[in-house]
């Protein structure tokens, strides 16, 4: 193995690359010197290694060995190329099927508890040896683009490095699991050796101010799918803790009994702390009567001074004792909150600053360092150091967007379990180290990192964003917002025209019977004063209420197979902000409608006559939920079905005394007496999308009745 | 009651109209005449009642009372009318439906066993008269247009009046079921008063030939639906029985024990002997030792020469019996035979003749009369004094469509259950005593119905064009034969088309994996020389080897509701005739097929790849059924579903080591081996109809690979 150790500043001074600035030419030497830097790291990481057959055991129970991370950083570039039709032909099938699918907290998957055959550590150094000289060779040779952006190639280039960043992190964390006897020290690497008392920790004020998140397509910089978008927040002033919790605090929580305290914990957090049995930080070694931490590859004296390193479990179980203790009302930073500060600091993004401006991208140390060495103003570590876990839960910023070469990087994250840490540690380079990185694990999950407390008025603001998955919701979700479907128009915004057209320029009070999730009840706001819209499905009304109230709401869409899209809706996009207020969405039953549902201009029975098992009960005095004048609109295609309606309450579709009565006619008896009928019957074809090339026509009649 | 039998020749002698002849004025007073005469007829018949309540009890247990016919004539009328939209308002909603449906066998309705709360009978009459009127009001309103046909409103009022006339006859074999205190002889009756002998039977010759069958569209005179079309069949030279089988003939049956013998009798004939304990015809009367016969009002000695009246199952077992005595293969005559004994008696058709030539039309008697009265040519009672069974269940003949205002007139009685009666009787008026009437009933029914038994070496040809209603087959049926569906071309045209073009004017074999009911294969056949259409289900697989054996299928397609519409299939329509010898239709697996699959030129994996358990099976071994250079084409959505294929078996659409793998590319992968991908892939929607008003798309991805 080269030797890597020798150019310390070549090795650990890098960044991320600005990837709209200089040559074509430039930019392909920026990008292979970025690729082998990060090749070597990864590989110098592993040289902690004293017995090598230690990266076969499971450093962590619920993770893989060692070996399969040494081998994955290198596969994921092979088989990305190879989805993104770069390269044609795989290295190795095997290895890139093994070494393929990681066992981690970025993504979903539950444990495989397969037997892994690992191959030796030779095979995996040639493989890796191959994959480098491979992805060199596309670097020299594909055609380069500037500015280089998510649709190029070279974009697929800096996911795996960017990738390879990651796991550099996190297998860092997994060695730090290992047994010492399997380690040793890492060449050139520079353990922090001030380890003095703990500061006393103190709050200090925030000013308030505007917050924005979220980076547009044009950012310079290389960014994971969930940095896009746009996140607005104003916050009021709040106070957070001059330093991050140090070892020094946080050992008062220990020693107050908090480990045994149910009290200061979360549900899910008393349930993690006694599966595992904490007494204390998991890298917290209780020797005799002295504490010590364990580091990557060795154990040093409790640096007291240093940031805790704990999950998020233990760090909100801190601040509730903390608001205890102190009678304030303590709790986390949000990722709010966080960027507020970071703004007010003024800090350079990483690839623009001259030197790390804190204890991160590896230029300061190779381990934590006290909470009061980098100062940004009056904080301490807004960047750097360790991580900071957050009260936020990671979801998608409004636009969010799925990288098509990675479509599952974040999306199995939003699920409301998997809170954000912000800021980078010592040890976070190239993307994670910049302004706009958002990683986020499981509440019980380790990193390198810790926690800042503060006490705010600002709510934590929880985005309910889980991709909404339930087949049937879906469908309409799809049909209602999603892209064009086989080119056929849009039936919900249609009908809700067609009804805006036949009202003649007058407007007033809607009523949208059997919305779904709710389109076309915007889509008569665009005309009508005030529209409600109702549906017996409560599951679908859910998502209505959810776009009116967040302006944002999301859904999973079944392609083909188990392969799926990620969408996501928006108000803005669809030009629907300023309907907001004239909207309402409720679950309702159109067969027993309750009496408020009354004075209104137009009444639009939208595909719901065949949906409600007793049709009859609301056309026969639906003409009293009608102003004077109003109109009566009727939209279905008449597929009466026994399992909705039993037979004796259809409309028409039936034999009576052996003649058939057709539904279109059934309803002008049944009509006749409150409505005259107005125009001549329209027909919209309404599509259900049940995957990428199968969909349901519905050929809805529609027919107009004016109240006499 | 106005007295009707005054006029004897008005009553009687009435004829169905020519309704191309004359002018629109002629016209409309002969439909008023005809009119007015069938609804003094049918009141004429309920002179019958000595006692009026009598038309309250049930003749038949499984029957309406009487009082239901006489109200149903006239409801029909005004039904039907509203139907049609010639009139817009009812007389009596009450009496339109509690006299609309009738239980009998012209229907398929089971018994309806409500109680029914007859009304007065003067309510009827009044009604009656109030119906009469208005219908005389239509006829001299409605503006008439010559020649008037199946589209024109007076069809309407034809079908009105014809249907009145079926009922005169029906009715009165109910009454001949009440009991004789109840009745009184109608007016202007005359009873057959010839009763001797029966004459001894004998088979004679009948010349073979060509027997066409069916009307055209043009036809002059009314018709019901069952009548058009086209049906030809070339007999051979057979035997036909001089006579109609006479009661004294019969007795002979009676007598050997026939009713207590079992292998006389078919199984559906024990089982109805063995149900009514019959063991004599049911209108014979055994009083002391003399035989009697029951006549419509009156009981009369056993008249030995008069035909017998039975249903088809004693019919059968006569023959049988007969069969045994004289060691001579005997049966009734097929519907094909007795068009070849009237064709060459060259009768002439009801309206064109001076005198009913038999005894018919109630021109004659009000009675049967002796076999032997009315000759023609060698034989007697071609047509007239009762009907004669036939060996053949009723069908459709090619080109049959149901009148959309009389939708179930013959289609429920197609079932292989009906079998025709042919020739009419007595009492059988209108249409019925024409030649093309085609009436059939159950076989264990009565009419005034007998048989003639012929010795014939032609075939009973039983189409089984029973309506398919399996609603997944019948989407098949409608989605590759049906009507044009929603502007969208016929995929399974198209698909061959497409296949075809790609050959370049090479032929040879080809298989049709996935055919469903079979049009693909079809369409091959148009250039291929020999075109095999396999599919997994067996009831898909059944119609497309009807459609060939027969040239013609059937199916029901669900409409709206319960409403339906019925279609039949030709080969003729489809121009499809001459490629009847280039296809094979078998079940087949797909996921397992047999070795003779092979040597073929073109294999087209049609729709099927996401329906088969094991895909990969077959794509690995596709290219060993292909002659060199021969074509593989795969049309699919790739929609896959864990319920048809397990996962491990999915061709693609999942996630392999973490990255998705598209059905389309892992082909290409599959493929690459043993073929060349030629062209571009090409897109065809195919739609599969649920309803009038929903139907299904797959959105078909067609790929072209040939061998290397």
């Amino acid at each position: 193995m080269k030797t890597i150790t020798a150019n310390r500043k070549e090795l650990f001074d890098t960044r991320t690359l600005i990837l709209n600035a200089g040559t074509a030419d430039e930019m392909r030497q920026r990008i292979l010197s970025y690729f082998h830097q990060t090749f070597d790291i990864d590989e110098h990481l592993f040289e902690v290694f004293a017995d090598e057959s230690a990266m076969y055991k499971r450093a962590d129970p619920l993770r893989h060995p060692l070996i399969f991370y040494f081998g994955h950083t290198a596969v994921f570039f092979i088989n990305k190329l190879i989805l993104s039709k770069i390269i044609d032909n795989r290295i190795n099938p095997k290895f890139e099927s093994m070494f393929a699918v990681g066992v981690d907290e970025m993504s979903w998957d539950d444990l495989d508890m397969n037997h892994y055959d690992w191959p030796p550590i030779d095979e995996v150094r040639a493989y890796r040896k191959q994959v480098r000289e491979r992805v060199d060779q596309v670097i020299r040779e594909t055609p380069l683009n500037l500015p280089v952006n998510w649709k190029s190639p070279f974009w697929v280039i800096m996911m795996g490095i960017e990738h390879a960043r990651i796991h550099l992190e996190t297998s860092s964390v997994l060695i730090r699991q290992l047994p010492l006897k399997y380690l040793k020290p890492v060449g050139g690497w520079k353990i922090c050796d001030e380890n003095g008392q703990a500061p006393a920790n103190t709050l200090l004020p925030v000013d308030g101010g505007m917050v924005e998140m979220g980076k547009d397509r044009e950012h310079p910089l290389y960014g994971w799918d969930n940095e896009y978008g746009q996140h607005k927040v104003e916050l009021k002033p709040f106070k957070a803790s001059k330093y991050l919790c140090s070892n020094g605090e946080f050992l008062e929580f220990v020693e107050a009994g908090g480990y045994r305290e149910e009290k200061y914990w979360t549900e899910e957090g008393w349930s993690w702390r006694s599966y595992k049995e904490a007494e204390h930080p998991l890298f917290w070694i209780k020797d005799s009567n002295a504490w010590k931490l364990r580091l990557v590859y060795n154990e040093i004296a409790m640096p007291w001074s240093w940031p805790v390193e704990i999950n998020y479990l233990e760090a909100k179980a801190f601040s509730n004792w903390k608001s205890e203790v102190t009678g304030r009302s303590i709790r986390l930073a949000t990722e709010e909150e966080w960027y507020r500060m970071r703004d007010l600091a003024q800090i350079p993004d990483q690839p623009y600053w001259d030197k790390a401006p804190g204890n991160i991208n590896m230029e300061q140390y190779q381990s934590p360092c006290p909470v009061n060495e980098f100062a940004f103003g009056n904080f301490y570590d807004i960047i750097g150091n360790v991580w900071q876990w957050t009260e936020t839960p990671i979801s998608g910023f409004g636009g969010f967007k799925v990288h098509p070469f990675y479509d599952d990087f974040s999306t199995p994250t939003f699920d409301l379990r998997h809170n954000l840490i912000k800021g980078g540690s010592w040890i976070s380079t190239g993307n994670e180290a910049t302004r706009d990185a958002r990683y986020a694990f499981r509440r019980h999950f380790y990193q390198h990192a810790g926690f800042r407390y503060v006490e705010s008025e600002n709510q934590v603001v929880i985005q309910r964003d889980v991709y909404e998955t339930d087949p049937e919701v879906v469908r309409y979700c799809h049909a209602q917002y999603g892209p064009g479907l086989h080119g056929v128009p849009n039936y919900h915004q249609a009908i809700a025209e067609m009804c805006i057209e036949r009202m003649h320029g007058k407007t007033g009070r809607a009523l949208d019977l059997g919305c779904k999730t709710g389109r076309s009840t915007w889509e008569l706001a665009r005309a009508f004063d005030e529209v409600t819209g109702l549906d017996f499905t409560a599951r679908n009304i859910r998502l209505a209420i959810e776009l009116q109230e967040n302006g944002n709401m999301q859904y999973i869409f079944p392609e083909e197979g188990e392969l799926v899209s990620y969408h996501q809706i928006n108000l803005k996009d669809l030009n629907m902000e300023a309907l907001t207020k004239k909207v309402a969405f409720y679950q309702a039953d159109a067969s027993n409608l309750k009496d408020l549902y009354t004075g209104y201009d137009l009444i639009l029975l939208n595909d719901i006559l065949d949906e409600m098992y007793n049709p009859s009960k609301l056309l026969n005095q639906v003409h009293e939920r009608l102003n004077d004048g109003g109109m009566l609109v009727i939209a279905s295609s008449y597929n009466w079905d026994e399992e909705r309606t039993e037979k004796s309450n259809w409309v028409g579709g039936y034999r009576e005394d052996g003649e058939p009565v057709w539904t279109r006619e059934a309803l002008n008896q049944l009509l006749s007496e409150h409505f005259e009928q107005v125009d001549k019957d329209e027909h919209l074809p309404s599509v259900l999308p049940y995957s990428k090339r199968k969909y349901e026509v519905k050929n809805i009649e529609i027919s107009f009745w004016e109240k006499r």
